[in-house]
C-alpha cells in the first residue's frame, strides 16, 4: 500500500502493511484491519499460489483498492467495479507468460506527481490502444484463443463452478485421509492452488516419489513453503484432480 | 540522452538532443556533435528501420554509450565493449516480440539518485538471475532456437556476409533503376531496412499492387514516412531479395 503520493511535489513513497499472517505462517486471510483513509490505494492479491489462501470476499475500503489477480483471474466471477485497478499476468488462466491484463478505472489515474518512467504510466498505454510499446503478437493471439476456450466452457461462470467441484474434490481426500491435511483455515482455502501436507513428514519424500511414478510430476510445494502444491488452474480437468485423489488413497492404503 | 542524474538527490531529467537531421529528414547520419562530459550518457539507435539509415561506425564518446540495437543486433560484428549497454527487443533477428536482450557493463549502473521502479532497475534483474519476473518462457525458447539457428549459418560474421551481399544487390538494382532512387545517402544506407521511392511517385500505387500480385506484401514503407520498405532482417533468404529486384526490373521494363 502506497502512501504520500498524493502530496504535491513529494517524491517520498511510503509502504505500509495493513495487516500480515506472517506470525500464522500465511495459513488464512486477515479480516480485521484498518485502511487509512489518506492512502493512495489499498492492495491486494486477490489469491496467494506459495500458501495457497485466497480472498473470498473482496473488501469494501474507501480508498482504491487495486488487486494483482494473476493466479486467479477468469476463475470466478468478481464485480471488477469494485476495483480502482485489476493487474493479471497471462501465465495461469490466459496465455503464456509474456503479457498481462491491466484494466483500470481511468479516474484513478494521474495522481503521481513524481516522475515516473513513461511505460510505467498507464495514461501512456490508454492513449495509443495497448500499443505503446511493440506488442507480443504471439502471447496475445495464444490469450484470444485461451478467450475463446473459455467462451466455449460456458464463460466464468460455468468455469468456476468446475474450479469449485474439483477444488472441493481434492479438499474433502485431504480432510477425509489420515495422511493428509490440509495447511490453510477452511474458509481462507484457495480454489486454485491447494496446499497440503503430511501428519507424518518422513513420508513426504515416498510420497512424490509415488506420484512420479505414476505420472504426476510438481506436486512438490514452493521451495519456501513446502509440503504438496497441487495447482487447479482453469486448464486442469477434474479428471485430473481424480486421478490425484486415487493415488492418494492408494498411498494411503498401502501405508495402512 | 540524459543529463542531470550524477547530481546527487537532484530529480530533474533533462533530455538533450546533441544532433539530428530532422531538417533533412533523417535521410543521414550525423558526423559532427559533441557531447557534453557532464552527460550521464550518451544514446543512440544502431538502425533506423523508418529511415532506412544505419550507423556504419559507433561513435567513441566519453560518457558511457547507450544502444538501441533492436533492428540491426546478430546481423554484424560490433565490439560490445564500445557500449555501456545495450538493449534490444527480440522481434528482428532474435526471435517473437515480448522479451528483450540487455547487455550492461555493470560499471555503469547505481548512479540514479531518484527512486525508480524495481523492475526497471538492471541490478535487480542481474541479481536474480534475469528471473526477476516471470520470464516469457516460450519467447525465450524461440530465441534459443534462433541463435542455434545463427550458429548453423556460421554465426554473426557469416550472417553478416550474407546481409551485405542482400543490401548491395538491392541498392544496386535501385540505383541503376530508371524508376526507383534511394531515400539515404549512401555511407548511411542500411543493410536492414532498404527505403526507396519512386522517381514518379505517382507510379508507387501500381508498384505496390504489382508486387501483390507476384505475392510480395508489405513493401510499402512506414505510414510515417511513406515509398516503400524492404527489410533484410537475418531471417530474409538472399532469393527473396533476388526475386523483389527482378520485380522490379519487370516494372521497370513494362513501363519504358
Amino acid at each position: 500500500m502506497v502512501d504520500g503520493e498524493n502530496t504535491q511535489l513529494s517524491t517520498v513513497v511510503c509502504l505500509q502493511v495493513v495487516c500480515s499472517t506472517q506470525s500464522s505462517n500465511y495459513n488464512y486471510i486477515p479480516k480485521d484491519f484498518a485502511v487509512p483513509n489518506n492512502a493512495a490505494y489499498f492492495h491486494i492479491t486477490t489469491n496467494n499460489t506459495i500458501h495457497g489462501t485466497q480472498w473470498r470476499h473482496i473488501p469494501k475500503v474507501s480508498v482504491p483498492l487495486v488487486a494483482d489477480m494473476s493466479s486467479d483471474i477468469f476463475s470466478r466471477q468478481l464485480n471488477f467495479n469494485d476495483f480502482g485497478l485489476i493487474y493479471a499476468g497471462a501465465q495461469k488462466n490466459m496465455g503464456p507468460a509474456g503479457v498481462n491484463l491491466v484494466v483500470v478505472n481511468k479516474h484513478i489515474l494521474g495522481k503521481v506527481s513524481r516522475a515516473i518512467p513513461t511505460i510505467m504510466d498507464y495514461r501512456n498505454h490508454i492513449k495509443e490502444g495497448s500499443m505503446l510499446n511493440t506488442p507480443p503478437v504471439f502471447a496475445v493471439y495464444v490469450c484470444l484463443l485461451t478467450m475463446r476456450w473459455l467462451n466455449q466452457q460456458g464463460g466464468v461462470n460455468a468455469i468456476e463452478q468446475q474450479n469449485i467441484k474439483k477444488a472441493e474434490l481434492l479438499y474433502k481426500e485431504i480432510d477425509d485421509s489420515p495422511l493428509f491435511k490440509g495447511k490453510v483455515m477452511v474458509e481462507d482455502r484457495s480454489k486454485m492452488n491447494v496446499c497440503f501436507v503430511m501428519n507424518d513428514t518422513s513420508l513426504e519424500k515416498d510420497f512424490i516419489t509415488f506420484t512420479q511414478q505414476h505420472g504426476i510430476y510438481g506436486i512438490k510445494g514452493h521451495r519456501t513453503s513446502g509440503g504438496f502444491r497441487a495447482s487447479l488452474y482453469n486448464a486442469l480437468p477434474i479428471q485430473s484432480v481424480q486421478y490425484l485423489v486415487e493415488l492418494m488413497q492408494n498411498f494411503a492404503l498401502q501405508r495402512s
